[in-house]
Parts: structure tokens; sequence; C-alpha cells
């Protein structure tokens, strides 16, 4: 039995930690045996990369660092648990992927130009490619608002500004059309209800859940 | 005015260390401002790189994601300490660069072919090649003959046998041969005053000192 490996993308925001949270009472609920693993982190070592990347105040990595950084935590999170669970027959769900690189390195910080870093990202990963990717679209000024409204802490990335967000949503686009098999869009603007329907009508069409 | 960039680069006890302590000693005499620099570390980010790489008991990373924390920490030297010091016009030695990937991780522990792990790491380094790479050759067998005399606690890298560091040897044999005009071969079977006296006469064919 193999298992199937789901994503769930998309800019800041977009809801997608609100929907992991109905996901996991969801198949918990069903007694669904799913994985839920969020990059980078969850393991001793990715967990360390991670704080080197995201809250290093003293040496703050250069852009192609952090890209790299970010690689060697995929890697380490595919073969040490996500495959693992694929071969277990586990639904694995990803709190981002490569897209999420895509988007954000190569579009929004635009380090290197969006096909290459396709090719370099998906050599690295040896082209482990998600069965689905539910990719969670809102725009970048209606995001802005309800940041402005629940009044979290900004981090670096969030820190960024509008014109960035608005690449990083191209980016996340420029994927979705290149692979509309795998991506299922989903209009983040609506209320949580709707869109945790329609994600999961999405996965439906993969697996029974 | 440029600096110059020099590399030493061989397998484990070719006496690298003790040559670049002589170095040290000798810039120091003549007050010659050079820096050096040893991957991976050196700055608060690498240094941390470094922990993760060497000496990670609880979770060790995969062989690839080895590679990509070696290429984050080079990146930040080429960037933050080579670069800045080549622009002061500064002599920078460098113990270990590039060439030891080749050596190491793609002959050595044969995870990716030798051409393809050069075209790969030259792409990320966007092909910053030192002027001068002194390569203290030694073989295998009497590196293992010194260890064992000097009885050094041994680290990962170095458990990794005999037939591991033959291989290592003909990665650096390779990148010697695919670029005889950089590359400087000493014998470091000889005694360390005369291996001295050959790599100052090397690094004299490309800068007075």
């Amino acid at each position: 039995m193999k298992g199937i490996f789901i994503t769930l993308e998309g800019g800041e925001a977009c809801g997608k930690t609100t929907q992991i949270q109905m996901l996991k009472e969801y198949f918990k609920n069903k007694k669904i045996d799913a994985l839920f693993t969020k990059e980078p982190g969850g393991m001793p070592l990715t967990d360390e990369i991670r704080r080197l990347i995201l809250n290093y105040e003293i040496d703050p990595p250069l852009e192609k660092t952090e890209l790299l950084l970010y690689l060697a935590a995929r890697i380490e999170d595919i073969e040490k648990v996500i495959k693992p669970a694929l071969e277990e027959g586990k639904i694995v769900i990803g709190d981002r992927f490569n897209d999420s690189t895509i988007a954000y390195q190569a579009s929004g910080r635009q380090i290197m130009p969006i096909d290459d870093m396709i090719n370099f990202t998906e050599n690295i990963i040896d082209n482990f490619t998600p069965d689905l990717t539910i990719y969670l679209r809102l725009d970048p000024q209606i995001a802005f608002e309800r940041k402005k409204n629940i009044d979290l802490e900004l981090d670096r990335i969030e820190k960024a500004g509008l014109d960035f967000h608005r690449r990083v949503l191209e980016g996340f686009d420029y994927m979705a059309k290149k692979e509309p098999e795998r991506f299922a869009i989903i209009d983040a603007s609506k209320p949580k209800d709707v869109v945790f329907k329609e994600i999961l009508s999405a996965i439906r069409k993969k697996v029974e859940i």
C-alpha cells in the first residue's frame, strides 16, 4: 500500500494554518492515520536549520544560503519523514513544499529566474513531487488587511512588503498553470468553512477520506 | 588593488594544518596582511552549520543534506569574508574549498558523478575559483601510518576507511589534471620544511611574498 503526499501552499495569511488545524481534527475524528509535516523543521536537525533561517539576528543568511538551508531541510524531511510514511500507506500533509521555494525565492526575491529555480530545486530533491497541491490563493491586499486585523507579530518574510507578496502570488500562479493536474486552486478569501469543504473535495478526488 | 585567493587542499594527515600554521608565522614575520579562512566555519552562522555537519550525533545529516550545508557555508564565506578581503588587496588563504567537495562528496562518497558535482557546485558558487590551489598530495596508506603514530581522535570523516581515502585522492588528482594552471601539486610525504619551501615557491609564482 502506497500513501499519498498532499501539500498546502499559499502566501501569507491565506488561512493555511487554520485549515491544517481543521484537517487534523477531521482526520482525528475519522480515525485516519495522517501525518502532518511543516517546512522547515520537525526533527532536531531541521529545527536547527529553521532557527538559522528565520530568527538569525546576529548573522543573517544570504539569500542563496537561505535557499540551500531550505533545501537541506527539505531533503531531510523527504527521506526521513515523508517517504517512510508513504511506504506505510499514510496520508502525508505537507505545510509548504517546493512550490514555496519557487514562489518566495525565485518569483518573490528573484534570486534566480523561475525556470532555473524549478530545474535546480527539482534536481536536488530528485523530482519528488506531491500527488496533490492545494493552493489557497489570496490577493496580498486582502492578506495584509487580515494581518492588520489580527495584529500578528510579523517575521522577517512578512516584513517584505506588498510588491514582494504580489510576486509570490505570481510564482504560485505560474506553478499552478504549469502543473494543472497536480494543483487544486481554492479561493482563500471565502469563509473558512467553505474553504475547508473545497479542500476535502479536492482531496477526495485523490483518496477516500 | 585586487588580492589573491589561494586554497590548500589535500586528504587527511597531509600536513595542511601544520603548513597553514607555518604560513601564518611567515606572513606575520614579513608583516604581510593575509587572511586565513577555514571551511566550514569562522562566523556565527557558519560555525553553527559546521556543528550540524561534523558533530551531530542525534540526527546526522544525509549525504546530500551535508553537501548543501557545506555549500551554504561556502557561499557565506565567499561573500562575507573572501571577496571583501580580496577587494582590500589581501592575500586570502583558504583551508579547503570546492575541490574538497569534489574529492570527498563526489569521488569519495560517490553521491553524484564527479562531473555533475563540478557543474552543480560551480553553478552554486557562481564559478568563484581560487587563483592558486596548493595540493598537498599524500598516499592514504602513509596518512594512516601518520595518524596511528600521533593517535589523534578520529572524527566521522576520518573513520571512513582506506578505500574511501583512495577515492578522495583520485578526486583531487582529477581536479589537478583538469585545471593544471590552477594547481600546484606538492609531495606531502617530504619533510615539513621541504614542503613549506615548495609552498612558498608556488605562491611566489603568483604574488610577491
